[in-house]
């Protein structure tokens, strides 16, 4: 029929918005990430070359499924700017048009590994609670950020002193300044730090000096950074608190001016 | 006497309430318990066979003992099928049965003595704070349900990029993505991980990025579980506060109200 | 004089109070105890035997100027019986009378010295500030205790499984329960848990779920602490704090009163 | 011309002031000590001679312009004497007096380059966020001396005690005190503690004792300094929160006090 032909795109957009916001789409989508998170997992394991060739055309498959999908929500948007303004929907459609392209070079093939493992990152774009979390996140980055910045500034210094004194003792730990700075991340976290250490006793005794310094500093900032943070979360949480028990009962500036109309009202009658 | 043999079951369900409820009662179990752990701890050591046959008679008299606790539990309860909605007194049930039977085989006798070891649990079903603690646990595991599903995203695109690129240099390490993950949970907790990555970085020199990279969105994750915890749990603890400062007093709305009705007072005994 | 011998004791605390009290005499005991320290420290150093006479007669010194101190502080002491209630009071007392006792014999020499070493404690004692942070240390540990049983419990069932399934693959970490616990106290620690995690998996390949899931009962129970001890502790904060902002302003049930004196006033006056 | 000549003090320090304040000076200024710290990292990698030449003079430019920045800020001050009162400028002036003695000795070359390297530290005096985090950090030092005075007793007696017993089996870690509170700091760290202790297990199998109570020793206290400092900053954050609720609205007394008005008011108009 021609009525069915000339549908309106407004009608369309209906109807995908309907399969999208549908629970059981929404379902189908979250086992199809997770099977194809399964046939990444899968594909590590020695299998034999049939198993191979399943897997080849599952992949197939789930990049069609993906396209597919995208394809939906992107005419479900009633303004279809509206869709690239949403990072998440950017990201599906880059892995999709991504995973498209054949690739057969070995050198690309690897890419094309890398496209299909970060395909269970939709995990997060598609769950709407790890969204939040994830956005929660990266709202919580810019606080830290200064923090991190004087934390970079402490590895910095501590990794030129380091390389300056001690590059000659052991080159692999302390050859130039990325080399100091990654030795000096592993001192962070305690990881054989004492070997460091030793080695560099045996020259400079007096070398603890650096580490256990550099340590209390970090852990000074780190610790600081910590109530930072939850002193940032309280006050939000109080104000919060604060609006949510006042906002539906009058405040005592309320009563001090019904006390007042009061009195004025005692004056008035009674003279 | 007739009238003993025709007790009621109510009233046999009272003795054994006050047997239940008999603070001696409780620390007799609970000391029995601790008996067996000790019992279980004993068994480890080199001991003489004579030794050996007293705590074997000694786990029958446990056994028993446990037996006869339980079936006077089940008694003092008034509905016998509220016994069972406890999810505690189940998981007794279920201890002291499968103790009950014979186990001659050598593969059960495992089974068996690992059913001894979980009678130490008890401990904590009869300990009423344990299982408060324990329920308070457990209510805070939903809570923490999404961030662990986030952390186990990272952990498995990790383990799959890991396995890409490092499988063939150690395959003990990297073998498959079950490995990689065990690996990358090693590096999650700092254990020798440097030398995991000094090993990749032979062959793959930036592969620091992916270690570092990894570390921080990791702590970075667990710094805000942390914080959403505290969060949640000010939350309550706030709205609790209200709730108990505000009780037993009248509202400032209620003053308000008080204020009107002064007014309305006011008005209409002067005119 | 005779009137100076017949002294009254009051006069006595009097005068023995005013030193113990004096800023200067807790500045010289203060002194003597790091003095004492740092003689402690000096011993373990290669020292000539001149020296070793010299540290000799500075303890004999300390000991007596110990003994002196607490005879003063105990004369300061209005009723004698008080000074006993003291917890710091009986250890500065102990410490003193084992520290008079002659020593000769080599094995109680240890003992000697380390009653020496236990000197430095007296800090703790003679510092006000160090002394309300042990007290309010200790003051924590019973709000621990149930969670420490918990994790005991944990710790020791492990331990029992462990001893069971690994003891014939290495007697040295696994051989009985108490060397167990100790192992698994350092698979707590993250202390080379990977090195013990392999050498099990070599036999039981599945064992990883074994340390994993210990991580993470201890790792929970420890989170769950501090958020329990966070909570206790912003609630007394809170209690406090709601004590010290109502504390001199009337409450709103007060007011309410007022309203209602008000009202039957109005209602007296004009009827 | 003799006016300008003449131009006043003033005059000169608010030109100077607005060269300071000015956004795209301080641009320049960050600029510039962030190409320094790239420099200093430049010189440990191995570079041509020619480079190194460059570097050489780019160093002195560095050191010009500095000196340059802090003559500005010098002339920017109303009261010269102000300037050496905050100790960011003082920090700054000793940087680059030191930066502009010649050194030609290849000792204190060690040290020219070490003066070089902290030129990094300017970048916190310069960017006023930085400032106020390193402020705030100080500012809770002294809020952790007790804490930290606690801890080292603690650490004093155990390695008291530990250079006493295990001096005799590895002088490298229990060898003086010195060394000994290095090896528990390391213990402390969890770093390898587990090959400390056995060894010491294999003379004194009880040994243990000593570590795992030392570890919860400082667990333990380590947790209440947290505590510490959350409570502290939950005091300071409530009653802030508390002040700004409560500035700009009347208090319960003000309205009791209406009341109270309200009442002589009733009682003077009816009589």
């Amino acid at each position: 029929m021609s009525s069915s032909a000339s549908i309106s795109p407004g009608r369309f957009a209906t109807i995908f918005n309907n399969i999208k916001q549908n629970k059981l789409f929404e379902m189908v989508v979250i086992g199809v990430i997770l099977f194809s998170a399964l046939v990444i997992g899968a594909k590590t394991y020695d299998i034999p070359a049939s198993a191979l060739t399943v897997i080849k055309w599952l992949d197939y498959s789930i990049t069609v499924f993906f396209l597919v999908e995208v394809i939906i929500r992107f005419l479900a948007e009633d303004k279809k700017r509206d869709f690239f303004k949403n990072a998440w929907n950017i990201f599906d459609t880059l892995i999709v048009i991504v995973s498209l392209v054949p690739i057969e070079d070995s050198e690309l093939a690897l890419v094309g590994r890398l496209i299909r493992i970060f395909r269970v990152l939709r995990m997060v774009s598609v769950i709407p609670e790890l969204r939040t979390l994830l956005n929660s996140l990266l709202r919580a980055l810019p606080q830290l950020g200064y923090v991190a910045l004087l934390m970079f500034i402490i590895v910095y210094i501590y990794a030129a002193v380091g390389t300056t004194f001690f590059a000659a003792i052991n080159p692999e730990l302390w050859g130039d300044i990325a080399i100091s700075m990654l030795t000096l991340f592993r001192v962070m976290t305690f990881e054989d730090w004492t070997d460091v250490m030793y080695e560099t006793m045996t020259v400079y005794s007096i070398s603890w000096i650096f580490y256990i310094s550099f340590i209390f500093l970090n852990a000074f900032a780190f610790l600081n950074m910590l109530i930072g943070i939850v002193v940032n979360v309280m006050e939000k949480e109080n104000a919060e608190q604060y609006q949510r028990e006042h906002a539906d009962e009058p405040t005592i500036t309320d009563l001090s001016r019904q006390l007042e109309e009061l009195k004025q009202l005692i004056h008035q009658k009674m003279t």
